[in-house]
């Protein structure tokens, strides 16, 4: 490995894209859930799916330069999503090992195709406005990773919060053409309420979005060192990938691989060694954590204080506020309730309030306990 | 017409009950509905749905002489609920024609049969407790209108009701075998707040819940007097009734009848002319009017706040208070939310407070001016 920060000149040539869609999006149950997640969904009433959102906004950086790790279950609807991907560039996840292991396999596939690349690692289930300037940012984050650099990109904080991760940045890093690259000096999980105030008002502390450019040499550089296990089992399948292996290695090696996140498997040791840069991003993000945040996304589609998501919605509202998930063709009427979050799927329903929305999750832990798993 | 109050020895033999089971129940909506009305429905947690319970509190009076007033549409729901009733006994109405009409036709049917029976009507989706109590009544009611008179049973009121019509009565009638006999001034129409305090502080008002015990003969007189079209029209039906006619003559006659409510037409005017008594019914009783009612009839399968009702209901509820009626199979989770009631249907969804539960009716009546009628 000895490539690091060769090629400076063509950077942007280099890249490409790695999209994660893991997760089941538990606080959006029961639209979101195991078999079919959040990325897969229109949660912002724009006609797209969040991955195809994703996919499209990485094109003008990547074109079809890009990869998508997910569960084999979801095979059929990614696709269906995104016609233009290769086989060769959809990575199937047999059973979900953390995301260590799934952004690191495909740094390790694209190391095999050409060493030099740069990937950027982007999630699957992210709202991002302007994507112009996520793009701006994008770029600087590619020719600061060509530096020989693992860059996150940076989201300002509009408020103290406590449900993302922080990142420190010390001064800019001087590199010409990112003229707004920081150098990290850590990152830090997510605060309590105090701490994530005392933040804000020191400064210098970005959230965590989970994006990341970085060249795949150096990625598995760090990944080797931290988790050499898992290092060596994607090394092993990537050699297979493109040939008429994969099969045979992946169910072999997949199974056995150590689950672990990428903050502790690379992005934390990779700060502690100064090889961590950050962009800011000088855009609206929003990861769509709860209903609350879909309510805040689809302030355009609200009449009467009342926001009605879903193609085929008929919803009779009266002396009502809050927002209706319809996920069915059935009449949902509504008579003097106040900031109710209903959502309406074929097989669950759940009704709560924006105050509440963060407890879904606490209520799917509730129904796998009770045995009621048909509707997870 | 002669027999009137002639066979007063053997009166209880000659008692025949009647259940029109008419009406939409439109604020229970939309568990209650055009093609499944509320006396279709177990509203109490009983295991009986309401017209199967009123069939059962009348047998013990009747035996198998119970006639059914419905709608083409339940044929097959009402023979269902009661297997015993003999086609003669199930009367049909092509279209609705309000009250007047279904009773009369009972009471003209029952007439051309022997003109001696004492029919008693009893709306098909009432709930009484104890049955007991509710029969000793019916008896009561049966020995007075041996004696000449249309017989009511009025309920005494537990608060000054705005929802229900009142009977005004005066002294006792001195009837040997029905020493709670009263005789009625008048029927009064359903007051405003002020009048209804006003009746409670008087005394001498109860309830009116349409039951009404009668000689045949007596109430076809009053109809006769009072509607003579109609009159004329159901005993041209009652003729061919029990003959292979029938279904000519109905077909002819039926669509033509004027649409009044019995009260007009025999109630109100038998009360003028002094021909009205009623027996106090010192049971408990509801009309099932709305979802309030149901989780007061259901305060037995409540806990921690949450009444759910229906067989195969699977709800998950959390720091939630209210109630549920659940016609679907689906999971149905509650989080956060109060005085909640959510009725859950395969093609309609309704979301209220107990408090909005009077405003259902409207509700409806906006979705029908919208032409969504599928759900109605």
């Amino acid at each position: 490995m000895t490539t690091i920060g060769a090629d400076k000149s063509n950077a942007l040539d280099l890249f490409y894209g790695v999209i994660p869609a893991g997760g089941v999006g538990t606080r959006l149950w029961p639209l979101s859930r195991a078999a079919a997640p959040k990325f897969l969904h229109d949660l912002t009433g724009s006609g797209s799916t969040l991955i195809r959102a994703t996919y499209s906004r990485l094109e003008p950086l990547c074109g079809d330069r890009t990869m998508v790790v997910t569960g084999t279950a979801h095979r059929k609807a990614v696709l269906a999503q995104l016609p233009e991907l290769t086989k060769n560039n959809l990575v199937l996840e047999s059973e979900p090992k953390d995301s260590a292991a799934a952004i690191g396999l495909a740094a390790a596939i694209l190391y095999h195709r050409d060493p030099r690349i740069i990937m950027g690692s982007f999630a699957a289930d992210q709202v991002i406005n302007p994507v112009e300037k996520f793009q701006d940012a994008v770029r600087e984050a590619i020719h600061t990773a060509a530096e020989g650099y693992i860059v996150t990109i940076g989201i300002t904080p509009t408020h103290p919060s406590t449900g993302f991760g922080y990142i420190r940045t010390n001064g800019n890093l001087d590199i010409g053409s990112a003229p707004n690259a920081l150098g990290v000096t850590e990152f830090v999980e997510k605060p309590d309420a105090e701490t994530a105030q005392a933040y804000l008002a020191e400064g210098g502390y970005s959230w965590n979005a989970g994006m990341f450019v970085a060249p795949v040499e150096l990625l598995l550089k760090h990944l080797e060192t931290n988790e050499p296990l898992l290092y060596t089992g994607l090394m092993e399948i990537a050699a297979a990938w493109d040939t008429p292996k994969r099969r045979e290695v992946v169910r072999r090696v997949w199974p056995g691989l150590p689950k672990t996140a990428i903050d502790y498997a690379v992005a934390e040791p990779a700060a502690a060694a100064g090889d961590v840069a950050m962009i800011p991003g000088d855009f609206s993000w929003d990861d769509v954590g709860d209903f609350a945040a879909i309510g805040r996304l689809n302030a355009a589609s609200e009449t009467n204080n009342l926001t009605v998501l879903g193609e085929g919605a008929r919803v009779y509202a009266e002396n009502s506020t809050g927002m209706v998930v319809s996920d069915t063709k059935r009449v949902i009427a509504l008579i003097g309730i106040n900031d109710v979050v209903v959502v309406d799927t074929p097989d669950a329903l759940l009704i709560t309030t924006k105050e509440h929305a963060q407890q879904v999750k606490k209520a799917v832990e509730s129904l796998r306990a009770s045995g009621d798993t048909d509707v997870l």
